[in-house]
């Protein structure tokens, strides 16, 4: 017998693990143009613990279900609804509520993925490739053989960065906070992979040969910031878009004013607000072809069963991970 | 009889005024296309202090004469040679070493000004001017009646900031460190003084009534910089054209990301380099005629004699001013 699960909070806290558990729920009766969907993997992003501590930039009301992303396969459809067809994969619509074991989603927001590709690696395409490729595409105009240098590089999007950069012929210098996590990123083919520290543009400058580096992404703010924008060229941007360190960015006057240093930040929930639908399916399809064929792919630290969301939640909002953390929904 | 002097500096030092000195030199011989210019009056910038300290973008060779711009009065031109007449009243160029009694200047790089005005307030011409225009004028598209919002307010560039912004048609929101610097800035024809603190954004809230302001201009640095930006609306941008507080800029990930809000630099010395020569001139003539009409001024703390350097570059390091420090040297 199927168990109907979905992890709900109805507050928000510093504390997001509090907040968070998986209640059970009635098989939903499909209206016409809905399908109901079982949810294969859905991932906890850093935005989504943000968003059970009240910290996002956008805050659903309450009640709501965790969880923005993921895929699953089509059970079945409603009355008179043409859709895809049931057992297809489908990415399951932005911002649904993906941490449960079924969702109820209009058949027009459904977007086929392949049923042969891995649905975990599939689950993450909506919100990290796209920021990874929007930081390296938005900003600056890089040529082939141009450096990129970001921070936080073991991350999800820094992971899906340093693939994307190297098929688009760019060179990384991936920096990472600590020496446990520079295998991982050099494994996803990082040209060069650092530990951060005081005297970071130096080593920069040594191992690029002096390369003028036009971006620098962050996502780790305070000094993480300073540091980084000191690799950079003048005239070159840093792209801000998230802020593991819980600090504020920081700049130096000096970098600013004297080497014409720019401080920006990214959101992709704007970019979605203010793209053509063409234009982000466009992008989504190719990322979603690139993670099917296997040459774009994130690590993943662990899976969990939506009655483990509390362990699930906590682990992604610990500093040290290995990879993302995954809810798995058991459908027996 | 009249004394030559300069104010020479053989060294860089943290401590400004122990580095400066008065030195006298010989009357110098013109050659062909030069003029021999007795200087009348020549401020000490905060740029100034920062090549004394070594802190500043460019530093000249050393040994050096300090001061960046001035006005003097013509004395003699070399054999042959056209250009204004003696007696006129002309602006320095820049980077000449302006605290000296007399300067030898190409007569091609003298730019005469109007003899009737106040040498003190044209003395100030090439530097506050033109980065308070440029501020106000290259970064944002402001339209008459949007707000601005400055820190530092009670500064030279703040000063002529409040009355540019006033003939544009455009309003400020000043903020001041010291409730002593209200009164001044506030005679400038500013709409709003308000003396910083952790409550700044909700105030300007209160004063503008909620308008979104689309730029924020900061010399500041620190944690002045983070309650800047949030008095800012989404989509606006911070420019950064000094560090009095001597600290980082601080902007939060949160207004870089979920409000859009960018922070960059200006630099008058960059612009300088890459602009036309006439764009240079057409907007150096704008600013002398306001400033000769008695339509631009920026208050003077006090002046000083060159036999007084020390003193004077003390009192322009210091943090507290009332006005522009400014040398005059003495012609008897």
């Amino acid at each position: 017998m199927t168990t109907w699960l979905k992890a709900q909070y109805t507050r928000r806290d510093p504390d997001p693990q509090s907040v968070i558990e998986a209640v059970p729920f009635e098989r939903p009766v499909l209206a016409p143009g809905q399908a109901l969907v079982a949810v294969l993997a859905a991932p906890i992003n850093p935005s989504d613990v943000l968003t059970l501590t009240g910290e996002y930039g956008i805050l659903p009301p309450l009640p709501a279900v965790g969880g923005n992303e993921g895929v699953g396969r089509v059970v079945e459809l409603g009355p008179d609804t043409q859709g895809p067809a049931v057992g297809q994969t489908v990415l399951l619509p932005a911002g649904i509520g993906t941490w449960a074991s079924h969702v109820l989603a209009p058949v027009a927001k459904l977007v086929p993925l392949p049923n042969g590709a891995d649905p975990q690696q599939l689950a993450m395409l909506t919100v990290n490739p796209p920021t990874a490729s929007l930081l390296l595409g938005n900003f600056v105009d890089l040529k082939p053989g141009d450096w990129v240098v970001q921070n936080a590089a073991n991350s999800g999007v820094g992971s899906y960065l340093v693939q994307l950069a190297r098929q688009r012929g760019l060179k990384t210098v991936n920096i990472v906070r600590r020496e446990s996590a520079v295998a991982g990123v050099e494994t996803l083919g990082a040209d060069v992979v650092l530990v951060d520290g005081e005297d970071l543009a130096a080593r920069v400058k040594a191992v690029t040969h002096g390369a003028s580096i036009k971006l620098g992404v962050d996502s780790v703010g305070g000094s993480a910031t300073l540091r980084l924008a000191a690799c950079l060229g003048e005239g070159s941007i840093v792209v801000n878009y998230g802020a593991l360190s819980g600090d504020a960015c920081k700049v130096s006057p000096r970098e600013l004013v004297f080497r014409d240093i720019t401080l920006k930040g990214f959101w992709l929930a704007r970019w979605f607000r203010i793209t053509p639908a063409a234009q982000q399916h466009a992008l989504l399809a190719e990322l979603a072809g690139l993670i099917a064929a296997g040459k774009l792919k994130a690590p993943i630290q662990a899976t969990y069963d939506l009655m483990q969301i509390k362990q699930a939640v906590a682990a992604a909002a610990a500093g040290e991970r290995q990879g993302k953390i995954m809810i798995v929904p058991r459908h027996e």
